[in-house]
Parts: structure tokens; sequence; C-alpha cells
């Protein structure tokens, strides 16, 4: 389940990441359910987005670049994204964007 | 169908688009593929990628904030935006974000 997040008043960052899978499980729906418990606990971490049909995206937001660099250094998170890279993603790109503005409804 | 968006090197804007819709129709699936034609004809435009489960994310890339700025402003766009806000979405949330770096597979 995602649900739209709710994040401060800008500036805060935004790491969006679009894949597409290969069809290898080998253990992502258990690597995906862990990185998200374990990056709720990051410091810095603001909220996620997530949802996949042709292609998957997930925006996480984050209130510093310091801490997107701390979650990326992370020794369980680091696994993942070897396993990402070598089998469960057939491509992916990664943008980091710091939100300047936002509006809802 | 949506892709992996292929943009240019950074700095780009991207738009995150993340909504929760209502049971309604009413020319949503219409004004939607209408709205992505257009879009793809606005100066400064770069690529979109779409995936809806719980939630939509849909994430379009801008050369600049000018070019986002005259999007909204379109005519035909003003009246989808109308229409969003009054019947196809219960909820959305729009950001505005300068990419500063992007990485990928």
């Amino acid at each position: 389940m995602s649900a739209v997040a709710t994040t401060p008043q800008p500036p805060y960052y935004a790491v969006i990441f679009t894949s597409i899978r290969t069809d290898v499980d080998l253990g992502y729906h258990q690597a995906a359910k862990r990185m998200l418990e374990l990056a709720e606990q990051q410091p810095g971490f603001l909220g996620i987005e997530s949802a996949r049909e042709d292609i998957g995206i997930s925006v996480s937001y984050w209130s510093d670049i310091a801490s997107i660099k701390n979650w990326k250094l992370n020794a369980e998170h680091q696994q993942a994204q070897q396993n990402g890279r070598n089998t469960w993603y057939a491509t992916f790109k990664l943008r980091i964007a710091k939100v300047e503005r936002d509006y809802g409804l």
C-alpha cells in the first residue's frame, strides 16, 4: 500500500527511481519490503510513494543531500543495489532533485 | 505504455504529480490521453513516466521552469486541471523539483 506522502514545506529533496524489472524474483519482494522498513528508519527520511505498471516509479523524499548519501552507503542497501543491478532490474534511472515548490488538493 | 524517460544531462526539471483517483471517469481517460499528446508538443518538454497502483505517479521532465509555467497555463490543460480538482482526483500533490544529478543502468 502506498499513499500520497506528507512532506514539509520546500525545499527538500526527491529521489526519483524509475525501473523496469526482469522476470527474476530471487528475493526481490522480500528485499523491497526490507528496504522500505530500513529507509523509514534513516535520518532525514520524509516519505515515499510507489507504483508499478509497465514501469515502476518510486519517489522517496529526504530533508537534504547528506541523508540521501548516507542511505546510499548503508551496507544492507548496498547489497540490495548490487542485486538490483545484477538481477532484478532490466533497466533503471535514478534522479536526485531538489523540490522547490509544491501544492495539492 | 510508459517507459523510462531519456533525459539530457542535468540540470533539468521534474514535475512529480501524485494522485488518488475518485471512482468517477467522466472523460478522465480521454483527457489523460489528450494531455499527454499536448504535453509532448510543448516547448521544453523532455519526457514523462507514469504508473498507477494504489496511487498514481506521473513524473514529467522539462528543460526549465518557464516551460512548466507555460504548460500549466495552456487553456486545454487548465480545463483538465479544473476537472481534476472537481471530479477525477480524491487527492493529489504536485511537486516541482530541479534534477541535480542522475545515473542509471
